[in-house]
């Protein structure tokens, strides 16, 4: 029955898009730098089947993230040759369980790194990891935001364990190491938000003139960090760049019974010693765990739905920074030099449609 | 006004006990081996005067912990000479504060290490630290409980967030570091009543057969424990050990979304790298860190009450096994060296009354 239904789904499709193929972009994991013409490729495959519980989006903005650079650098499941973890777009069919959302509702999502990404024309996503979209907000607006959305939403939330609510952490104080880039520019307005007082690091004078459009109460250029810091103690440390090299700063900057959340991982042992007798927790946000493990996935639909009202209020602004028009290999792997320079400010997108596949 | 208030009260006490000294076990943190006669000293010391929020206990059984052996070892806050964190007594007097407790109440706690400890006869201590005692038990069932009571209850509602009422945690698999100790005899009793499913490592044939008398699944020698583990994953793993020795099998061993908590510190940076994709929390048990820092210190009396209950119900059991009767600084050295063997199964507990001083 199952196996009937999937295939009668393939087959409306393929009558609704008059091919059984569409135009996609792939990544090859054996090349290694991403100045190489081959290291995304423009192609064609096969328009996704839908499980119960899928839509089936019609993708019309992508955006970057440095998760793409570190799974094409080093591949992800074998069978997944397509990449992209931010998409805007509209919904074009539902599996049979879906219960979230209709044919032609405006949705954006970050999905799973399980299955396809969104650089492809028509990807198929779990309904409960989507969001209804901001309806004041263009295309490329919105695709900048669901990726770091979720996991700056997740650090407050499920690492630090806050209300999403305004004011709900007056009073606190956080400080940002590395504030500038895509995650730190939603995570800081999110946090101003819940009423923290912030404090952040950055690399560059773009950067800082970059984050001075937000909320924040004090930026610190990364050099000499722990010298301009003097005794300042946080009730919150989140990096968002290797976190054994702001280890020490860490140790000598959180208060008793504070919280560390890092979003980068590290080859380099920590030394938690330090922490015990002041009570401190660590704690790790990736956002893709819950869906490679199957954990409260929903949560995240829920989230981007949150996020999307409090966009569409101007509670949160887009953090979109740069974009593309047409979506194609020779834009991605534009995109991707940007995201890999360790220097964008915000987020880049390319906006659609898809090009240069399916000639 | 503060000043005369508590001057009248000195006064009253050396009204009430005809001396204004009292009879007191010292330390001196330059004497390193326990086995020194000099190590620990009877003696005398004043009877202290009370805060609005203290009541003045007199001691009548007391229990050593590790704690008491690191303190002696290492030294603490240099005008702290009187050790001893764990104790049952009667309230004699209470400050001008007091609302949780009368004179002639009996009670338990254990303290904290800002102050002299429970090895002197008259002790003021916190109310907000101190819990109503059981009425089933002995003094010295109960003078055995209060510390790796409060630590264990943080390790699960504090730490790993969960309810503390029966079956709250049903389905959920804990792996005990070393469980056969004070924290851990209790710890495992806590667990099993909230649902949880127990696995336990020991050290000697002695604890092994110590715990076979709580609800535990299984009981691991620690020898080859990540053979015998086969491929199991838990929900939360907890160390009663230094973290660094069997880090590896809790990288291993942890599930997806897992929690580690550790009591015992560590020297050794860990490496936490491995935890990120599958976001895992590391947490630290120090239940002195609330005491030190002036952190939700209610809750530790309030958690003495509710351990209470469960002990007068027979839903906990004492973790007593060994008792030396008389309080005085030889018994204390025995029971000490007991402590530092790291081969105690539960509790040592010495039972007053104070000897050997005021000669």
């Amino acid at each position: 029955m199952a196996n009937n239904k999937i295939s009668q789904t393939t087959k409306k499709l393929s009558q609704i898009f008059n091919s059984e193929k569409q135009p996609a972009i792939f990544f090859d994991k054996n090349v290694s730098t991403i100045e190489e013409n081959n290291s995304l490729l423009d192609g064609q495959t096969d328009v996704p089947v839908l499980d119960p519980h899928d839509l089936l989006v019609e993708v019309q903005a992508v955006s970057v993230n440095p998760v793409d650079t570190k799974l094409r650098q080093t591949g992800v499941a074998s069978k997944i040759k397509i990449l992209g973890y931010d998409a805007f777009g509209i919904v074009k069919n539902t599996g049979k369980d879906v219960t979230r959302f209709h044919a032609g509702d405006r949705v954006y999502y970050a999905g799973t790194t399980q299955r396809p990404g969104s650089n492809e024309k028509f990807q198929a996503v779990d309904e409960r990891l989507v969001g209804r979209a901001p309806e004041k907000l263009n295309k490329s607006e919105i695709a900048a935001m669901p990726l770091t959305s979720i996991t700056a939403y997740e650090i407050l939330v499920d690492q630090l364990g806050l209300r999403f609510q305004n004011h709900a952490a007056d009073g606190k104080n956080m400080l940002v190491i590395n504030g500038a880039g895509g995650v730190g520019s939603v995570l800081l307005q999110m946090a101003a938000y819940l009423g923290i007082n912030l404090s952040v690091t950055a690399h560059s004078s773009e950067s800082i003139e970059w984050l001075k459009k937000y909320s924040v109460d004090k930026i610190y250029d990364y050099e000499n960090i722990d010298e301009t810091l003097a005794d300042q103690k946080f009730d919150y440390i989140v990096f968002l760049y290797d976190p054994a090299l702001y280890w020490d700063v860490a140790i000598k900057h959180i208060k008793p019974y504070g919280q560390l959340v890092s979003i980068v991982g590290t080859n380099k042992p920590l030394n938690m010693g330090p922490l015990k007798n002041i009570a401190v927790q660590f704690k790790w946000e990736y956002m893709f765990a819950k869906s490679d493990f199957n954990h409260n996935i929903l949560s995240q639909g829920q989230a981007l739905d949150k996020i999307a009202i409090l966009l569409d209020a101007g509670i949160l602004k887009t953090t979109l920074n740069k974009t593309f028009d047409l979506i194609n290999a020779e834009n991605l792997r534009q995109a991707y030099k940007l995201v890999e320079s360790g220097r964008m400010q915000g987020k880049v997108v390319l906006n659609g449609p898809f090009d240069k596949a399916l000639k």
